[in-house]
């Protein structure tokens, strides 16, 4: 399998209304492929104009954000793109669409880096922020998850949390968590069944 | 538990070697802790000399290798410190020793940043770098866990390896995995027993 960089994507559809998605892009020799699953704003957006932002940042909120229902981010507009970025981007990249791989469930936009932009950075890797990353792939995978996997995977995730984490780092964890009890909850046999 | 970033710390010995170290750097405050073990050859330089460079970096094979005996990673003169970083750090900051805690195993150095530089982008977060730092603080942990627990752990990382490494991870993962390996059989009850 090939590298994978997990990023927050910006695009903009034709009225011009920016969408914040967290995506995994994925590494093809100099290009890089993007394959969000149908139905997806970012694949419409994509279709509709070819351009996405990458955003390269490790800020756990906004992972944990855009799987909680938590969408509107502060945005920086940039000189040579109409797509803006994340204002919280370490770094970015912006990808322009040369090939599509057309697919009824999941085509793949093979993208060129024709632009860049290096913010602020690097702060180092932290444990908890990783576990956030994991935690938000879990939860965007739970209705296709025994009750089982997901405790197990929580109660691991979480010494990440419980040794590393600053105050954002807690506060993803708890939205994350909040989404997954529910979860829990609406699919736990009842004591009747 | 406070907020904790997992860094490369290169420090400086009385005879000019440069010591190269992963260790975790604690925040406190304005301040940041670096609280090694005894024996530390990192701690020995901090009481000689006061001074640490805190390389910020994602380079899977730096983390991987400093666990398995490779400690030699190319360094970059600093202008303003005695002290070189790596030449991979995406970007560093320069730790100055203002107070320590005595402790007969872990002393606690309290330091100030007084001085700090970027380098390169951040190119986003990698599921495969993060499992290899969980790996490489697994292999510093080996001779106080059972081997069911090892295995476990081995088992959940590696599926972030299988689906996001590239070539450096991959790389990254056998050293340590040599490491587990050499570790169990070695720890393995005999057939005999």
């Amino acid at each position: 399998m090939p590298y994978i960089r997990e990023t927050i994507l910006t695009t903009i559809g034709p009225d011009g209304a920016v969408h914040i998605a967290p995506l995994g892009i994925i590494e093809d020799g100099d290009l890089w492929v993007i394959a969000p699953f149908r139905p997806s704003k970012t694949l419409d957006n994509l279709e509709a104009n070819g351009i996405a932002v990458v955003n390269y940042t490790d800020d756990a909120l906004i992972f944990a954000g855009c799987l909680t229902g938590r969408k509107d981010w502060p945005l920086t507009a940039l000189e040579d793109c109409a797509v803006p970025r994340l204002e919280a981007a370490l770094a970015h990249d912006i990808l322009t669409v040369e090939r599509v791989e057309t697919h009824a469930q999941r085509p793949r936009f093979h993208c060129r880096i024709t632009g860049s932009g290096q913010h602020r950075p690097f702060t180092g890797m932290n444990r908890a922020r990783a576990a956030i990353v994991e935690a938000a792939i879990l939860v965007s995978r739970l209705s296709m998850l025994p009750a089982d996997k997901i405790e197990a995977e929580v109660a691991y995730l979480n010494i990440a949390i419980e040794k590393t984490a600053g105050d954002d780092e807690r506060q993803a964890w708890y939205w994350l968590m909040e989404k997954i009890i529910a979860h829990l909850a609406a699919t736990e046999p009842s004591a009747e069944a």
